[in-house]
């Protein structure tokens, strides 16, 4: 069950993102859509909220959020364990993974990609800055609208290490009180 | 105390760098040298074993870093949080951090900058592609040589998420079983 989403300020984003969860990420294009498996990302910038995200070009997707120029970052959690390997194990050109798997889903607001609502935060992306997709298949998108769930604050992740293994982040250590105010917030 | 390192494959990098941890970034420039905190970083590509970092201008790093085209990535356990937190909140502008937190050096292969010996794993990079440098702070770096301790295999890493708090990557899940096998190894 995932408690009710809040908005939350797009460079809000960096607390789900950065500790580098594995991601789902759906796109919709011409009447088609897909959900994939991502573990290659990484925040790039508070404001404008720009997340870079390295999408194989082989994937169905790839043509999906080239053609459209969009997608959600969608983040699961450790329950979705099952999910997420279940995704990640089978490809969109054979495959309608959203009924196959009863996927929930809801409308974005921004794109027309869905947001997969038992996630625990969606984050609505448009394509920012393509330059660097066709040597790196590294897309630099914008994170226009992010959807979270009220709690847990940090939820249990999964961080995909390659060969069929996570590891699960839940243990939360705070060292605030060691950090320069100005670090702190939106400090890098 | 750190388990002797064995060399890996460069493209094994994935394995520590994939699931997000923060890293401690060694540079090396002209005589100075720095360590700064790492969370924004993604794998790019397996061969070449290709890493996107990105290192905000204001970093004492940044000049080293882009001076040099060079850098180690060194990944820190859990036992390391109060250095990693030292680190990342003192400027090496006004620090010499090395010596002030008695940090282990020890000689990198390929590169100047000094790799960590207390960390688990230790990247040596090139720097690959600047071209994002300018706009983003994104630097893309190659891996040419990786230094890893030979155990534990999945070692508790600090995943930041912002303002003062670590989730600790800990448990680990293997759903091996379930994946297709060409997606096994090194697979997508």
């Amino acid at each position: 069950m995932v408690h009710r989403k809040v908005d939350l300020p797009v460079h809000g984003a960096r607390a789900y993102l950065e500790p580098g969860p594995v991601l789902l990420v759906t796109s919709c294009h011409e009447g088609e859509r897909n959900v994939m498996t991502l573990g290659w990302h990484t925040i790039v910038e508070f404001n404008p909220s720009l997340v870079a995200c390295v999408i194989s070009g082989g994937n169905h997707s790839f043509d999906l959020i080239r053609g459209s120029g969009e997608c959600v970052l969608n983040v699961p959690t450790l329950e979705l364990i099952d999910t997420v390997v279940a995704i990640g194990n089978r490809s969109g050109r054979e495959h309608d993974k959203f009924t196959e798997l009863d996927l929930a889903i809801g409308d974005a607001e921004k794109v027309a990609a869905p947001l997969l609502t038992a996630c625990h935060a969606n984050f609505e992306c448009r394509l920012a800055d393509a330059r660097m997709v066709d040597d790196y298949n590294l897309f630099l998108f914008e994170i226009v609208k992010a959807h979270v769930a009220s709690r847990p604050k940090h939820p249990k992740t999964l961080h995909y290490t390659g060969d069929g293994v996570f590891v699960v982040a839940g243990k939360v250590v705070s060292r605030r009180g060691d950090f320069q105010p100005a670090l702190l917030g939106n400090g890098r």
